[in-house]
């Protein structure tokens, strides 16, 4: 078996190690954004920061209005009403999230609890029947300590996030005046402050759990990591309040925006006189930011824990080898030392002056993290996992080198490479799919409409077989611990993939401040084209969050089958097929729901908005100011409503068939919902972005052909307002949601394990 | 085990008997309907037809224009028009079907002679291994003839139905001058000639090959009825020609006419101004009766070889109890006869006299064949089956009572209808989903899109749950057996659900011939009604379609399994998994290929209407004629050539993923494809459906609140028009296309699985 070169203290101290490193780092750069001042005494700051990051006084392309105290004033107006808006948003779900906590945790405790009649007593462990482990009752309650960690964690990401979000927006729009690549480097600087933030909180707090539960553990390795399971469930959970209630959020807003404003009223996006237009940028923080923080959170702490359940039952776990058995947060503690090297490449080791560099350079971080991340995974694989060992297969041992296991990672990591880059090609407006919507729309919205959907179901096939290929190997090479360590391998460079991602929707808000502030053209131009970037980078994050789902929710589904103990899942039996064929109309079900969700709320706004232009007289002639918070608050309740039924889809659904049908067919919903899933939610979000870019596109009338299409205003033109709009919710709602589903299913299924193990299927049992 | 109550010379009485009384049965429904006179000689014929259908003279609601020679010969020229037209589509699609046929029965002998080498030496029987069975170049030889024979079959019934619509449309108009009832009766009549030959020709010659065979396989029955298979094969790779290019072609030229027609000249649909025309009503022939007859013939063929199959090696194939084995084929000769008895419900027994009446007299058909075949799968299961009986279910022996087996064919029945009546709910404008669907057009064409396509996901559930319940009940009573018999019995009342099927585009045709033929608003009014009573059963046809293709493919895939041997397909291993994920993903690439195929052909359509518009002087006034047959040919000639790449698709997967990957990939793709593609496919249709009828409803103001919308160019109605547009290709290319999708990929891997459990997993082997 060999040993391992690195000892069981230094893994103790690598890894905190790293994850203070990577909340140092994003101290700094929250600090870094924060010397743009918002005060009026601008001159100050000016030299001195740009001397900080390295800029001369003669990249600075043209310094717009800096002196004008105003500005800034109403800058800083803009940003408070739209971080009270997001902060009230988000102190609204939490109270629901509060009493879901709760209620959860008390089910949780019951569930595990009753599974040995809530008994005290030490029992023989599940897999090592010679030995004894902790009463279930231990494991209840620490499984409901560490879901109300998980849980905890995800929040204080997604609000930390969402507050450097709400405080860079106004900068970068300031900035945005003294040249694109400032502008750039602030919008970038807060994205990475809540990616490291995230990254380095999430593994920190999963090492110190794990630490403080050992001591009451002790050599009850499997125990220990079957409590710890929990704390992938909270961050999922929570994932479900943001990325489903955030997404009904900021698409309500939007659409509902949009719909009397541009279309009734012909005005421009982002117009102040709006009254959804706080409530639109609002939306793109609690949406984009904070929703899709917990989710990339959620995919991170699960397959994390996915990764140790499974180890702890292979030689790692029951030879004691501490280093070998962290293997998972040794990647990604690495991960955090690559993404802090790559960021320097975007805001340190290069200068953006065009703005034709700006979608290169964040592409770039992409290719710079993987290649590093490469040579990342090769040396904690060497250092940190003897030469070979013994996981265990459904019941059949099975020896795995620990190049294997490199490759299993490593087609991983590269496999996100591969699906950002096909997501770019299929929705940035570089290329010909996007410029061929386009073109459809000169005959008509329908066209278009149809055009879009058929790029959307295209785009699925490569990322598929980029999935299929990570699953094929990693599966090969080492069953369930090899997927979860695969789908870590895709999140090992979350803090990179969430600072590019981040970043879309600051520069999306600084856009629509400089619009509302009144700046001129010049700057808002600068914002667009931050923007038209950011729109590329959030459908490829979206695409990683789905490919990482996608694996984390088949690594939860085999740690899943392991503890419930069953051996095949046979497509060939009754029981299986049923769940197969109900699990693949689940994803259905839910878009149905959370699409329906949006255009109620949405029309919602709509009323809201045309009350209000109806009622408040001189707001169209911009004489009188809208109430904002009105809209905020309508957004706000409807939201949270809203997501009721699609939240109550996904938790009860693992309950209510492992409960009356049992394991077997749970498997089959598991297994149905995840092939089917994935394949909507890449479509849907592709689709969206597609048609997004083919509006901007025209917009923009960069070329030749583009300008035959405009301008804005022109039939084809309004045609691709029309298919951006459908895209909103199919982007940022209904698609990107299907990830909670596949995954909450899965992670809630391994908690509840046991319990349906002993007492699932009833309705079987019955009958 | 028990006697057989019916002997074996009966059986050999009954199915011929059965179907030669179909056939009959169509040619009398034939002959009354060219009693409708389309030379100008009609007051001879009036009186005479009336006193025939049971109609009194009292009934018939005004009488318009029964004298206007010129109308007559009007509706003849374009009849004449539509139907060589259709015919010039067949003809030219025959050529590569021809093609196609002969390439593929050589591949066929090929790949299955190849399995034993050609060799002629008989050899030990795959489940039987004390038996001798005929050699594998038998197999070969026999199943290549029983694949021409089942295209043969289908290819002659689609062109059977597709002549009796064209010759019957015209004369559904011309009855529309005497009332609804008259027009009712002869589009009814019409469809039920297309519904009887299909049926009875398709069970007439599966009997005729079966006794064929018999003389030279004798007691080889495992040999025999694995040869059969081929029928299906046959059966299924004409639907995809007919069900694929039919719908490529009908949706290119509606999509085609309707963008230059009505948007961008605003003439009305069906205007003769329109070059477009005779294509779109061709298309109404060629995709909706060719394409939907040769889909559940497919259907049909397939479920009865895979219940053959299996059977064959039940105890009644071990036995050689001819009876009990011929089950499947007496299933289908009562519901001929059940059939014939709930047509004359439609024709004879009751009149139609309003409007009003049309739907519920529809809906009643269903109703009343399920009903009866109730009853009638109850006798033929009493008389012929034993009262138990064993089957092999993936090598394990099962016992299975008759009852059970009466069970397992009245769900699949039942199953059917609820289907049937969802659909109907999702996409009747007389029901909320539709009205709501409407209501959302009052904020544009966006809203419009997202409840559409909500609406389309939610109307998956209950028919996924009914189909769930079905292949749960049937599973777990008699295994894939049970899933053959149960797809079977959904499929037993195949003429009624075709008449009522083809009743609506010869209705629809019916209003275009009105329209041309410049015939009073009145007579349009009521050819209108008969349409929009035609677009619902059309979706209800298109649920039945789906549903029984998800039965008819699982049992391909089980009988698929047991012929290659598998024993359990687990998804907790690599191969089956990425079979699983890939195949879930085929249905959206294929989708995507139908969708742009249809975007396209529409546009070269767009291209040549535009053109006539403005190189023909005095086309828009009326005072020319446009070239219609250009537009013909354009359709023709694009949707047999986009046809290709989907087709491709469907046909070499099986191939390349059984030779590559073998046997466990390739049921994993089958499973993932099959529960995937149903979910889109429903989706598909009922969004589609549902859109139309929303625009119906608006247009046709019948309520307060359809007035509000209303009336035609109003916006509301403008973005119904969109929606409309958009889901043509849904519902009648890509929505139903994905039916062959999934039962043709099964069939083939049934046909080719000797060969594949062979030879198959190349890459593996390699590896």
């Amino acid at each position: 078996m060999g040993t391992v070169l690195l000892s069981e203290l230094a893994t103790e101290i690598v890894i905190p190690v790293c994850a203070v490193i990577g909340i140092v780092f994003s101290l700094i750069q929250w600090f870094l954004v924060s010397r743009v001042k918002m005060t009026h005494e601008r001159p100050a700051t000016s030299p001195s920061s740009s001397k900080k990051n390295g800029f001369h006084d003669s990249l600075i392309e043209e310094e717009e209005g800096i002196n004008d105290h105003n500005v800034v004033a109403k800058c800083a107006e803009i940003q408070n009403a739209i971080s009270e808006g997001a902060t009230s948003f988000l102190f609204t779900e939490y109270q629901y999230v509060g009493v879901f906590m709760i209620a959860f945790a008390i089910l949780i405790f019951l569930f595990l609890g009753s599974v040995e009649g809530f008994s005290m007593k030490s029992r023989p462990c599940t897999y090592d029947q010679q030995n004894l482990c902790k009463p279930a009752l231990a494991t209840a309650v620490f499984s409901t300590v560490s879901f109300l960690l998980g849980a905890i964690t995800s929040v204080l990401s997604g609000f930390l996030g969402m507050k450097i979000a709400t405080y860079a927006n106004a900068r970068t729009t300031l900035e945005a005046r003294k040249g694109v690549g400032k502008a750039f480097i602030v919008a970038f600087r807060s994205g990475a402050v809540m990616g490291f933030l995230l990254a380095a909180n999430g593994l920190l707090v999963l090492y110190i759990a794990i630490n403080l539960f050992k001591l009451y553990y002790g050599d009850d390795w499997e125990g220990l990591f079957e409590a710890i399971t929990g704390y992938g469930l909270g961050g999922s959970s929570m994932a479900l309040f943001g990325r489903v209630g955030g997404g009904i959020y900021t698409k309500a807003a939007d659409v509902g925006a949009d719909l009397v404003g541009k279309v009734e009223r012909n005005i421009p996006e982002d117009d102040p006189r709006n009254p959804a237009v706080i409530a639109d940028n609002v939306g793109d923080n609690v949406g984009d930011i904070a929703g899709m923080g917990s989710d990339l959170f959620g995919s991170y702490a699960e397959s994390s824990c996915a990764a140790l359940v499974v180890a702890s039952i292979s030689s790692f776990g029951i030879n004691h080898e501490f280093t070998a058995m962290l293997y998972p947060l040794l990647i990604s503690s690495v991960g955090i030392l690559v993404c802090l090297i790559t960021t320097l490449f975007a805001t340190d080791f290069f200068e953006i002056k065009a703005v034709k560099e700006i979608e290169p350079a964040l592409k770039k971080q992409l290719i710079i993290s993987t290649i590093l991340m490469t040579v990342g995974i090769a040396i904690v694989t060497w250092i940190g996992l003897p030469s070979s060992f013994t996981i265990y297969n459904f019941g059949v041992q099975k020896v795995v080198k620990n190049w294997q296991l490199f490759l299993c990672v490593a087609v991983g990591l590269w496999a996100g490479l591969i699906i950002g880059f096909v997501t770019e090609y299929y929705t940035s407006n570089a290329y010909s799919p996007v410029q061929d919507v386009a073109d459809s729309c000169r005959t008509g919205a329908a066209t278009n409409v149809i055009f879009g959907l058929a790029l959307g179901y295209k785009s699925v096939i490569i990322p598929i077989f980029a999935i299929a290929v990570s699953i094929f190997v990693s599966f090969s090479f080492a069953a369930m611990y090899g997927i979860a360590v695969a789908a870590l391998g895709m999140l090992s460079t979350i803090a990179t993939g969430l600072a590019i991602d981040a970043y879309g929707p600051i520069s999306d808000n600084a856009g629509g401040i400089a619009e509302m502030a009144g700046m001129s053209h010049r700057i808002r131009e600068r914002t667009d084209a931050l923007d038209a970037a950011g729109n590329t980078t959030a459908a490829i994050g979206k695409g990683f969050a789905i490919g990482s789902a996608a694996l984390v929710s088949l690594a939860l589904f085999g740690a899943f089958v392991s503890r419930a103990a069953i051996s095949t899942v046979d497509v060939l039996t009754p029981k299986v097929f049923i769940g197969l064929i109900v699990g693949a109309m689940l994803p259905y079900w839910f878009s149905a729901m959370t699409m329906k969700s949006v255009g109620s709320a949405a029309l919602k706004m709509v009323e809201e908005v045309r009350r209000q232009f109806n009622t408040i007289p001189g707001l169209m002639e911009g004489l009188a100011k809208p109430d904002y918070a009105n809209c905020v608050k309508i957004s706000t309740d409807a939201s949270i409503k809203e997501m009721i039924p699609p939240g109550a889809l996904v938790m009860l659904t693992p309950l209510i068939v492992g409960t009356f049908f049992g394991v077997e067919t749970l498997s089959g919903v598991l297994a149905g919902s995840l092939v089917s899933g994935v394949q909507i939610a890449i479509s849907a979000s592709n689709t969206g972005g597609a048609w997004d870019n083919a509006k901007k596109y025209i917009e923009a009338g960069a070329s030749e052909h583009a300008r035959s299409l405009g301008p804005k205003g022109s039939e084809p033109h309004k045609a691709a307002v029309i298919g951006d709009t459908i895209g909103d919710p199919l982007k940022d709602t209904s698609g990107p949601s299907l990830n909670i589903l596949i995954k909450l299913m899965a992670v809630e299924s391994l908690v509840f394990a046991p319990f349906f193990a002993k007492h699932g299927g009833l309705l079987f049992k019955i009958f």
